[in-house]
């Protein structure tokens, strides 16, 4: 006799982890709107205005603007596997899991991979870059925008135009940027790009925005051999999405596409510069939170992610019971260390969402109860008093 | 200024095509239940309780038996690029579209692949199989139960047996039988199988079901390479769902997940049986009604399958005009030909929660009126009345 397990009846999290983050009930409600087909007209209205709206939010005018079918780590091997061939030379710039992900990525669809490295947490001089451009002469070169691992920004407009001067392309990873902080794929001449939906956007996961420009459509149309990938072929692909034959390729998934139109909405509602701000100010009021009460940043502050808060756990604090307490007694996620930060950080992400004052208040004042429980000393509201003087109006 | 289009909000179809199905409202609901984390406690229970059920629907013990982040044909690859390593032999067999992408999935991923092909519309017989195995001695040879391009249905149980005594694994093709009609990996010793959730199963589009059994885990790790595909690596993935680990991969689409959880509920609570049952009524109702109306099938009877019905465009009609009479006056969607049939045939779709009575009659209905509009004959009833002869209490 089969067991018919309980319906999902998930708790009401407060994402502040390094994704998912929080997801707006506007979003939620989109999801579960009626399916049609891949090929209905109102789905291939959808698609459109979600283009749209994604070239607006990754200020380009690239036509092969759209999302795949997969999450993130997806749209990081569509773009690799299109623009790699066996045997091109990729200078991948790894300073966290992501960027030692995607030389990886790489090396499987037969890319001959040199990877240039900085300890976790720190970036990418333009003088390494220019080096590195120099001695390989490489095709393309991958970089990310945003390491979620570290929380730590790497600046693109220096890169972008030395790794052009040496011919190549220059692929971003903006999983984490996207829709945080400015991420300018035009005025910074990104040739292509991919981000995921549960970051700042705050979609749930399950797709990957991406886009390619002018000289990575030229790379891919001149591609001699297949793309590695059936699935990630943008040849294809774009044939759905971009033409006006609209041929069928796979079956598009119909609700994670309305969850993406309607999160999208709500950016462009908001408008760029004013989220921006907004994730701005609450990581300013945080950091005078975390900082008032003792806690420090893993990261230098001239390249801080905004949006996703790289701490080092105090001396003698143990990692997981914290985690623990915060999730079981305040219903709130942050993340781990990844890789060498294993136990050493917390990541505490302010994405989408998810950062909001009420947020930044509740979590001071649940993390000054946590420390308190490890034997601390309580920083008596010095943490939430902080950063409501940020806010001014304290 | 940037433009904000309007809200999704869809029309209600019917859908009656190949895909996606008809969805229960439970599944929508879920699709909406508030987003956790991906590695929150909560959904690590979501996930053992999904493969619990997805167990019970593939009819196997396979540990390895989960979903794949991404639609059907990433449920093919992810197979395909885990058993093939550059220079594998692999048979596919190539009656419809499906096996074609097949092929080209694993020509991609570095297989030595043979093809052998039948029109679009009939199976292979136990012969071929044979002699083709006895020619190339396989590592794998890969077949489509369910052929969504044509409406055909090929046995497996004897083509296993001649497989596995050639010494090759069977990957099948179930994206459009599991849970419309009987799949029974252990029993036909099907080595690794993929669905997807938008045909039978009756969840929207975005994830695919896919299990490995003992003989492929062993290929698997005797890899000699990495898969070529990181994002559908089994041998990591694995650790997430399969692991005490629970080793961070990739983001898993946290509501996708919720939405197949509840799809799965739902097909238990019907039990196999008695929804295999109920796909064949309403298929032998649909098949009364349609003869009646002196429309005839595409497939020869032997080998039809019962969730989709392909049918042959009667002489002089307009294959466009009807599709649109049907969208537009009556919500209701059914699928064109694909490939050589294009043009040809119309696939009508009884899928999960789409295969009722209520759409069987309705579905006739709406067709004779069209038929009508074409200027052909209305069948004044006869296709409803046959149905309804078939349900035994007209």
């Amino acid at each position: 006799m089969t067991h018919v397990p309980a319906p999902v009846a998930p708790p009401n999290r407060i994402l502040m982890g390094p994704g998912p983050s929080a997801i707006s009930p506007r979003v939620l409600a989109a999801l579960a709107a009626p399916t049609v087909g891949h090929l209905d007209p109102y789905f291939l209205r959808i698609m459109d205005e979600t283009q749209t709206m994604l070239r607006d939010v990754f200020r380009t005018k690239n036509p092969l603007t759209m999302s795949v079918s997969g999450t993130g780590s997806a749209g990081m091997e569509a773009c690799v596997v299109n623009l790699i061939e066996p045997g091109d030379r990729m200078v991948v710039c790894v300073n966290g899991v992501f960027g030692g992900r995607m030389a990886d990525v790489a090396t499987r669809c037969g890319a001959e991979v040199t990877t240039i490295e900085r300890p976790f947490g720190e970036v990418f001089s333009p003088e390494e870059i220019a080096a590195v451009v120099k001695k390989v002469s490489p095709k393309v070169l991958g970089i990310v925008h945003a390491e979620t691992s570290t929380g730590a920004l790497q600046p693109l407009e220096e890169v972008s135009r030395i790794v052009h001067d040496a011919g190549a392309l220059l692929l971003v990873d903006c999983v984490t940027s996207l829709g945080g902080l400015p991420v300018e794929i035009d005025a910074w001449q990104i040739d292509a790009a991919y981000s995921g939906t549960q970051k700042c956007l705050s979609c749930p996961p399950g797709l990957a925005p991406v886009t390619f420009g002018p000289r990575a459509i030229e790379a891919i149309d001149k591609r001699k051999s297949k793309v590695a990938s059936w699935y990630l072929d943008m040849t294809m692909v774009r044939n759905y999405w971009s033409d006006k034959s609209r041929a069928y390729h796979h079956t598009a998934p119909i609700n994670m596409n309305y969850g993406l139109h309607e999160a999208l909405r709500i950016v462009l509602e908001e408008g760029l510069e004013a989220r921006h701000a907004r994730h701005r100010r609450n990581h300013l009021a945080l950091r005078a939170g975390l900082e008032a009460m003792g806690v420090e940043y893993a990261v230098a502050e001239s390249h801080r992610l905004p949006v996703l808060n790289a701490v080092r756990i105090p001396e003698g604090v143990d990692d997981k019971a914290v985690r623990a307490q915060l999730l079981n007694e305040f219903g709130i996620e942050i993340g781990g260390g990844l890789g060498p930060l294993a136990g050493k950080t917390w990541r505490i992400g302010l994405m989408g969402e998810a950062s909001s004052r009420r947020n930044v208040l509740l979590f001071l004042a649940a993390l000054d109860a946590c420390l308190k429980a490890q034997g601390g000393r309580s920083s008596a509201g010095a943490g939430v008093a902080a950063a409501n003087e940020v806010y001014g109006d304290a």
